[in-house]
């Protein structure tokens, strides 16, 4: 039987940050059209130089259910509008799998939803680790002034579902209003 | 439908403690006879004082295998003779399961061993994640002068087989002899 080999990465835990990833995913803000709710805001920010939202660097292992991907994700500071820079967002492909997020630096908040549109919340801070259960949307919203960036795990045969938020968009907002952060029932969902 | 709601806790990732864990199991000294070579150092070990040997803190989940189990695992330091302190070590129940080990704080080796006998390892530091693949048998080994702590991360269903490694060892084992830390192969897995 051929097993895959052991194997170590370094992970920088105070700046948060995985040493020479194999793969490093780059979300620029044109990549965010029709999450944020003031998508003016959003065009503006393109046109000046559609600069890096957020990125994922990963170390990929084989995408089967008994194995574990990881790496580091990390959420830019600033907002849209008022509202904060946040991740696009999604459900695991396979539904039931959860997943595990680290807080490394900075703050921000985990938003979390169901299918049905429950939605919750959990701080991010350093140290802080956010257990996302199975079947649970999620996103990560940067609030601070400086890169929210967490560590995750999740079962490798997990996948990504990102058109259901997309089409869904989450229940709540989070903006920045006078230095004060606002948790917003969004009107696509009151409406819906 | 109903889900598991999303939580969070805290660890202290320089101290490497998990906050208020829901679970906490002890290994004393007299939990490890039959894992090092020289069981007359550990029964005297034992006799004076029976001391914590490791322990791992855990904040149980369903054991689903979307799910994710996750804790944090300290060895303390120390040799029986000159052997230095490890875990009993384990395969998984389900043998096809990784686990992602992520050293804290301390020293030391993750020994890995495949059932067929083939034995490798990867050195323990603050940072350093170590991905323990599928059927990969795994124990830590501290070979520095505090604790060896390391936060951990499997897959919900994997469970523990620890009755596979008392009856086999490790094809190695490590000793520090004069400050020197050396890597022995043991006699049971030489003469089996």
């Amino acid at each position: 039987m051929e097993y895959l080999k052991p194997f170590a990465v370094d992970l920088d835990l105070v700046r948060g940050v995985l040493e020479n990833p194999a793969t490093r995913i780059v979300r620029r803000a044109s990549s965010m059209r029709g999450h944020y709710a003031d998508a003016e805001a959003l065009e503006r920010i393109i046109a000046a130089g559609d600069p890096v939202h957020y990125e994922v660097a990963e170390q990929p292992v084989p995408e089967s259910p008994g194995q574990l991907r990881f790496g580091i994700s990390t959420t830019l500071a600033g907002t849209v509008g008022e509202e904060c820079f946040m991740t696009k967002g999604h459900y695991h492909a396979v539904a039931d799998t959860a997943e595990i997020y680290l807080g490394l630096r900075g703050e921000g908040y985990m938003l979390m939803k169901t299918p049905e549109g429950e939605c919750v919340w959990e701080k991010f801070v350093p140290g802080r680790l956010i257990y996302v259960p199975s079947f649970w949307g999620h996103r990560s919203v940067n609030t601070g002034s400086e890169p929210l960036v967490s560590f995750y795990v999740y079962p490798g045969n997990a996948g990504h579902n990102y058109g259901d938020i997309e089409k869904e968009g989450f229940p709540v907002r989070i903006f920045k209003r006078g230095g004060k952060i606002e948790f917003i029932r969004s009107r696509r969902q009151q409406h819906g």
